[in-house]
């Protein structure tokens, strides 16, 4: 029986476990790997006191601050919670939690501690699962080296599709901005980033259609969404940024959770619906999916986790 | 005129002008240094991803970072904002904020985020003013190492206190800790670090009354208040721990303030009662003081003001 069991490694996970760890809480992280999903950025600029970081360098940080701890945090990696419930529930619903993982192990916890994140969006478009790894990628930072003196696409003009495209230019002839409404979301910075380079193409108004290909993507279809046209780019690559699912299904019927798959949170405690059960970082409904906001909120949900079983012991 | 003035330059201010930079906003930061409370710290070890840093360090390294967009934050430093006032209103209460400072100076904004984080609170018993800095203080840091071979008394029994007394344990040859309530608040890492040195006394139930000396101190009588009878410990120093005092009287009538003295947030947001105005760190009603939670919260102050500036734009 833990104390305290963390789903998910990544900035929130990592942030949560270190501060259950000094209060002496026994803790259980579960998780696939560190530093959720900026480990596959290049060069993080926002990581609060550092001008650059890599996300692999980041997770190594977050890993051994936590594996500091050896008595306090039993690691399990990789190993990913596919279920968590509430058991032996007494009459004011002070419960404890079973989470069963993709190994077919059960553990129980007095308190959870739902730091599991969020995935990339997909089009659901005929060819994206066909050409995916086969010209369809979702990892600018890992992927745009394949790339080179070829024309790509990237769909979505937020901070993801931006950042993709300054990722290409080094390597693309040509690169092309598809972004579904008349105007770009990301930040200024990566928007001017973005305009001074040259074999850029923006195209506002387009809704992506199909992707096509032999071995390998050979075109994007697109519509034009003011003339209702179809039109046909000729890339070699597709690069999907578009956003991106909480990983709420593991606390469905647990917690209540908004029509976007967000846990819903009270954002000063990192408290959800069910008392014991707390969350941080991509999963929640906190607006901003930043680094920085996810480890602040873990360390919130560490303490309300903390603060909870101290009040649970006084009543018993 | 500012797009944004952040006042602080603790980690919430840091945080919010690093990211107020990234969206290229025109920003001012007011500040009497950089680091916030913690540049006090000889040795952070909750700051997520490292085991070990010292305040100082960690100082320096959100300095450096701001101070890398000079294109777009002007630091100015030492200098302390003394009123913030809303000017300019329309009749959506839209309006932009005059900030004064303790060189006299006038600067105005769009917006304002209060990142002026909290003060050490004092006992206010006789001899505290008296003896301050002749045996009284309030940085276990700074001056432990003046109390060699010296017998202290430490007021407080949250982290603060406790930490104070581990501070102490190299130098002084008895730490007596005091707590007004019969059990003590801190981390139990802590406490365990505590009751591990037979150096220390922990007195339960003891409220702090008088703090004598001659040229320096040399007692502190305090009232055991199970029995109401006053005792007298002689030490050569007391440190003062029970806690901080927002720095919220800059705003004043401008923004809510609770019973405590912190601006009242909305944390998902770090928004105030007032459109225009946001808010992070130790000023605010968060629970938890922690640089972690700061930081996030400086990023979700500078990410809702550039959201708030862009709509003002397109409404004018």
């Amino acid at each position: 029986m833990y104390d305290v069991i963390i789903i998910g490694g990544g900035p929130a996970g990592a942030a949560a476990a270190v501060y259950t760890a000094r209060k002496q809480l026994k803790t259980l992280m579960l998780t696939e790997g560190f530093g959720g999903q900026s480990i596959v950025s290049d060069d993080i600029q926002n990581w609060i006191g550092e001008q650059h970081i890599s996300g692999f360098d980041l997770s190594e940080k977050m890993e051994k601050h936590v594996k500091s701890f050896p008595d306090f945090v039993d690691v399990k990696m990789p190993e990913k919670a596919v279920s968590v419930k509430a058991i032996r529930c007494n009459d004011q619903n002070v419960c404890d939690f079973e989470v069963v993982t993709d190994k077919g192990n059960t553990y129980e916890g007095k308190t959870a501690i739902l730091c599991a994140g969020a995935r990339r969006k997909k089009l659901g478009i005929p060819g994206e699962e066909e050409f995916n790894g086969k010209g369809v990628a979702y990892c600018s930072t890992c992927d745009a080296p394949l790339f080179k003196g070829k024309a790509v696409a990237v769909v979505g003009g937020g901070n993801a599709g931006l950042e993709a495209a300054v990722d290409l230019f080094p390597y693309a002839t040509k690169v092309y901005l598809l972004e579904f409404s008349d105007t770009l979301k990301g930040d200024q910075v990566t928007q001017n980033q973005c305009r001074a380079n040259a074999n850029l193409e923006i195209i506002f108004q387009a809704q992506a259609k199909q992707i096509m290909g032999d071995k390998f993507v050979n075109a994007l279809v697109y519509t034009d969404r003011t003339t209702n046209q179809d039109k046909t780019l000729e890339v070699q690559g597709v690069f999907v940024e578009i956003g991106s699912v909480p990983n709420s299904d593991i606390a469905k019927g647990l917690v209540d959770i908004d029509k976007y798959g967000q846990v819903i949170i009270d954002s000063k405690l990192a408290t959800t619906s069910h008392q014991g059960v707390f969350a941080a970082g991509d999963i929640t409904d906190d607006p901003f999916k930043q680094n920085n906001i996810s480890m602040g909120d873990g360390v919130k949900a560490a303490l309300s986790a903390y603060n909870y079983i101290l009040k649970r012991k006084q009543r018993a």
